[in-house]
């Protein structure tokens, strides 16, 4: 089965859509998604880049278009939630414990859907637990493990990869080397994994 | 019948594509394009911003990307050509003044065909010419306009007002208020026009 590199990195807005869509997508063309956790946050400050902090009229826009396109793909909606937000690394590292054990997909789909949602804030308490909970893992014991060294040596690791394979921002997604970024390139990151 | 504002600015890669694009789309949806030519590089400088000349990886990508986009929508595609272009404001004043007269649309589509085909880059002597005489204007004239006080002023005056609207980058759509941003949204601030 084709495998499809999904670098996603909790706290990226878009992001949202993707974490939402892309199993579906990829089963209904018989491919299987890697699930990628980065720190996106890490690659901008090395960048010397941030998409919105100081761009008020794009980070508005980016809120409008978000929700656009949540109506356009049948993705549920209720109103821009908290952000920036201030745990994306532990969220992250959490995730990069997960990417490696085999919940990655459960937690994140889970920790959208309560910050999109419910407006808790991924990486802290009530997003944690529940999310955890949600993928079948002991909280206390994965957020431990995540602020270890473990978890921090995983994250660190993970984002070196991504930049090394050219990824600059979330969502990313790789097939064979070709990549494509954006949630608004999904279906054309899942087209070439189906036929190349 | 409803009109849909397309701000370009020539230097924009992405813009390309929806040069090359806007017309028929429009046309089969009964609407009338009004083509608004900025200053994006007086946008970006203002806002501290280099969408590109300090990311390398990212502007691999856009090539990359700009080439697949190109392939799938049935847009002519050589190679990257000289980017960024130094003429940039020159072939905007030009861009103003046949915003204002009428005639920028053929003026605009010569110069990109010009630049991404042949690569003239825009506002030099060449591709002025070629893009100038396809649109049915005197180059000698309409240049000497542009780097007159009119066309300066002209250019400033669409900027300020680009600004005014929302408008952070190129091409952006705008439809009755509502902003769309880049050439993946032509299709999307399309519909919205013909919907609404």
């Amino acid at each position: 089965m084709v495998a499809i590199d999904f670098w996603f990195s909790i706290g990226s807005t878009y992001s949202y859509l993707s974490v939402s869509r892309i199993e579906d997508l990829a089963r209904a063309r018989g491919l299987a998604v890697t699930w990628r956790a980065f720190n996106v946050r890490a690659v901008f400050q090395k960048a010397g880049y941030t998409p919105f902090a100081d761009k008020p009229a794009k980070l508005a826009y980016m809120w409008r278009d978000l929700e656009r396109r949540a109506a356009a793909l049948g993705v549920p909606w209720r109103a821009a939630p908290t952000y920036p937000i201030p745990e994306l690394e532990r969220a992250n590292r959490v995730a990069a414990l997960g990417a490696r054990e085999g919940w990655a997909a459960d937690y994140v789909r889970a920790v959208y859907e309560r910050w999109f949602l419910h407006d808790e804030p991924p990486g802290e308490a009530a997003n944690l637990v529940a999310a955890l909970r949600h993928a079948g893992v002991d909280p206390d014991d994965a957020v431990a493990r995540a602020d270890g060294a473990d978890g921090i040596a995983a994250l660190e690791a993970a984002t070196r990869e991504a930049e090394a394979a050219g990824v600059f921002g979330a969502p990313t997604f790789i097939v064979d080397g070709e990549m494509f970024w954006g949630d608004d390139r999904l279906e054309a990151a899942l087209d070439w994994a189906a036929e190349n």
